[in-house]
């Protein structure tokens, strides 16, 4: 599972503030502890910034990067914000995300491109958010093909079938699983990602919800997830997921984290 | 999702000391508390008084059945529990279970299809249990059509494609995942149902998988369960789940039971 820490979004006050005073301990200090949590990769975003967004989301990777030893997950729809940040990243950094929206498609297909990133691809078009599981993999068909006429590598694609509240409509839940099971198993070596919040959008005890879909989706092959690595709860269920569905060898990986503490509130 | 309650089975010393004393108040109220927390059939069990098992199944039966409006699942391998268990059932009782073992088979599948009972057909044989998704389907065919041709209706079929622990092969949760999504598509109407447990055995945090596996396997179409109803947080995966495959019209059962308090545990 390949986990994109999401802390480091200026739509969260305390990162709007510290971004605003550059406050680099601050930022450094939410890069180390996601990367500590198990982060493969950490996402920095300054979209509320708008005009500024490219100065701060260059500030962003700097400081990330003079903490962490690890590449950012660049998450902004801005091409001259993605070329600033690009410019002093440090490695190959992850794009978040394109689309099929053409404005986001043709700015930043050639950056991805040329830069061989990782780029998560969300499934959503100028025609509006799917809502079948077909119309989902339809998305996905475009984008891979695009990507890889390009020359992006399958294995640097990393699909976002776009989860949608089932508060909504109670299909949503089960349309995402199988579009992500369609779209693994018709576009080998291609990756999944998402960030599955908004599954629980509308309802009650939604951390709950949240848990509970992140062991369905490992259920369908998911392979990777923008989420809070903080949250330890979370970070349980992935660890028993990928044990369950086989992804653990020996359950190895299970095995330390219980040693290390991390499913400490659990009983045997 | 059909909950089963398994707390009174005599392999527990409380219970097996309740059973010895004849104390019907401490039966009735394990038989109580399951049913409000949610169960749909109280589990009784009393194998290890070999030759008093018939006397002390059916005193099981009457006792639960004056506490609670419920059914009962006959947890014996044994005819003679069964009959006199059955003799003084009112309703129809679930068998747990029968099996393709030859024995198991040839003394329960008449009394299963003359009183037109619930069965759960556990998936293993004289030759075994199971290790792969074709021989655990392999097994719940046979028995299907068993069952079917001695006059047991689909929906009567309960199949336990049988749990086995993932310490030993890590390939297990997945056989078992896909033998039962194999099973409710080809054949029609059929049930399933799982004690659960199993699948942890030898590892640490056993609770948290087995909460995570309920989770997977109601991706893949579980619709009943031998549990501890009285497990909160178990009761709240199933709930969770549920809502998230599509099968809680509007979420209400989700709402309910937060509004119960039963998801209180939970942040927003």
């Amino acid at each position: 599972m390949l986990v994109v820490g999401e802390l480091l979004n200026a739509s969260r006050k305390a990162v709007k503030t510290a971004i605003m005073n550059q406050d680099a301990p601050c930022v450094a200090e939410l890069a180390r502890s996601q990367a500590e949590a198990g982060a493969h990769y950490i996402d920095v975003n300054a979209g509320v910034f708008l005009d500024r967004e490219p100065q701060y989301l260059a500030w962003l990777v700097q400081v990330v990067q003079e903490a962490v030893d690890l590449p950012c997950a660049l998450d902004s729809p801005n091409p001259k914000a993605m070329e600033a940040a690009m410019e002093v990243h440090q490695g190959t950094p992850m794009i978040n995300s394109i689309s099929l929206e053409k404005d986001r498609w043709e700015t930043l297909l050639p950056l991805a491109a040329h830069n061989q990133c990782k780029v998560v691809a969300l499934c959503t078009s100028d025609e509006g958010m799917p809502k079948t599981r077909e119309q989902r993999v339809a998305i996905a068909e475009k984008m891979i093909d695009g990507l890889l006429a390009q020359g992006v590598k399958a294995e640097n694609i990393y699909v976002d079938p776009l989860v949608q509240p089932i508060a909504t409509d109670v299909s949503f839940g089960t349309q995402f699983l199988l579009a992500m099971e369609d779209i693994l198993s018709r576009f080998p070596g291609v990756h999944t990602m998402c960030g599955l919040s908004n599954i629980s959008f509308g309802l009650p005890a939604r951390q709950m919800l949240n848990r509970t879909f992140m062991a369905l989706a490992i259920g369908r092959g998911l392979d990777g997830a923008i989420i809070n690595p903080l949250d330890r709860e979370m970070m349980a269920v992935i660890a028993a997921s990928e044990a369950l569905v086989g992804k653990d060898c020996f359950c190895m990986n299970y095995i330390r984290a219980y040693r290390a503490g991390a499913l400490e509130n659990q009983t045997d």
